[in-house]
């Protein structure tokens, strides 16, 4: 088992889905991410606060296996989010981002994260991702995420940084917007010329595709008939298939690849049941354990 | 091995996509379902033409194993169908919709098709799928297909014909429309409650959901980096699904039915590669049963 070094935001979200609204609840992908992926192997997360963040938010953390020492509280308010999903629960509209401390947020990896040999690069600036991979010495594995704002205004960076990391697990929609192509088979093929050894195209209600070294793995999400609120469903993605990974210190073969990725949806699965980390605060192994074979039963043939 | 006695359209289609444009070709849910499922069993079809159909299209059907003594050239011009895809091809965009002998059809089960054992009613009007059910004698199995039109014009005849049939076929938005539910897996929960002891939904690109006695079965479509033309999709899904169950004299049990959903989706993924029914024209068992093995391949975890 390795550690994960995780860089990505925390914040505050206000949420409003057809199940109901939710103001200023925990949110941001280091959040969704470190939450999940602490219960696969250790996790170290950087970040900014502001110094309204609250302490039992601090330690939603650290009350599990996730380190905060490269966390810093910076005078100013918390990065905040909020955003509207109409009934297809399948895009959430941006209402406001205050990006309050997160505005000049300059990561800094600890000394003691700087031999971590899993390095996820949650959805920030293309440009602080590659600050942090020059910080990393060395990591066994980087895999990174990204949204349509850095693709419509970093796109230079972006094609910088997807030349330097290892995955690339983005949305169907952005993977679309990034390549020019109409779906996420031929997507796929375009994104890993681009540089990453592996891309997960996350489908959401849909599943995934996986495509690496010329060979696909698709599979469907596990169904949910209520979803509640699908923020953070692509960050508990990315914790479900990179947490297996580094709990197994496992490469780039395809097999230890198919199954991350099936953890990674049964996560998100989760996710979706809850508004913010709800559900994802009361999860146990077991819970996981038994709804990795109801996966199992739903989508196999035999 | 049982028959299969299918009622629905054939026409002549003018389809655009961003592929291409074709004018008049081959179309209409009993052409495209008939070619494909007799290469599982024999097919009786039962329709209408106009005096315009061509021989050579007649051949394409009685050069298979398929049995046209159903099916009436009548005075007039053949049904004739419009539409367009954008890029997604998610959607066709109806721009003409020409009934012509199609607007007078009075399906006539021929007598000796009366004791058919496998019965598939093609989208067409709700209430003629009925008169048909009417004078089919005790049939072993009754699927359906159906469209947003008769949703939204005749939703009472339509509830009459699903509480009579074994299996409803039906694309998602269209479940999501008829059910008011907002995802595919609460609209099948509410699908059985009508009637038909197992509800297929089909997801295009996304595969499909099968729902039947409490019990899911969810994949995702066999990969398609360029779809052609998505039309007869649905009704090759139909075909390679039902096909199935007629050669095994199948019955309702979730082992039949996930087989011959699995067949449905790759018999819908060799219809897009080409515009209508050209792919199919000149597909092979070998080439089905080498995307099979591909399909097991990129959707199996071990």
């Amino acid at each position: 088992m390795s550690n994960i070094l995780v860089v990505g935001s925390l914040g505050y979200d206000t949420i409003s889905t057809p199940a109901g609204k939710q103001e200023n609840i925990l949110g941001g992908s280091a959040n969704y991410f470190s939450i999940v992926a602490s219960m696969f192997a250790p996790v170290n997360v950087v970040g900014v606060v502001g110094e309204d963040y609250k302490d039992s938010d601090l330690e939603i953390l650290t009350s599990r296996n996730v380190d905060v020492k490269g966390l810093k509280k910076e005078a100013g308010k918390t990065f905040h989010w909020e955003g509207r999903y109409q009934e297809d629960m399948n895009e959430a509209e941006t209402l406001v981002t205050d990006l309050n401390v997160f505005q000049d947020f300059n990561p800094q990896i600890p000394e003691e994260y700087k031999s971590s040999k899993y390095l996820f690069l949650a959805n920030i600036d293309p440009e602080l991702q590659m600050q942090v991979l020059d910080q990393v010495e060395n990591p066994k594995m980087v895999a990174m995420d990204t949204m349509n704002f850095w693709i419509s205004s970093k796109i230079d960076s972006l094609k910088k940084a997807l030349n330097r990391v290892d995955v690339l697990l983005i949305n169907e929609g952005e993977a679309k917007e990034l390549t020019g192509e109409w779906n996420a088979i031929s997507a796929s093929k375009q994104l890993v010329k681009m540089g990453p050894k592996a891309v997960v195209v996350k489908r959401g209600e849909y599943g995934f595709v996986l495509y690496s070294k010329g060979k696909f793995f698709i599979m469907p999400a596990f169904p949910i008939a209520e979803v509640v609120d699908p923020t953070g469903a692509g960050d508990t993605f990315a914790a479900g298939f990179f947490g297996h990974l580094a709990k197994v210190d496992g490469n780039l073969d395809f097999a230890s690849l198919k199954q991350a990725c099936a953890f990674g949806t049964l996560m998100a699965s989760f996710t979706v049941q809850g508004f913010g980390v709800s559900r994802l605060q009361e999860l146990t192994w077991d819970d996981f354990e038994k709804r990795k074979s109801e996966y199992t039963e739903i989508t196999g043939l035999k």
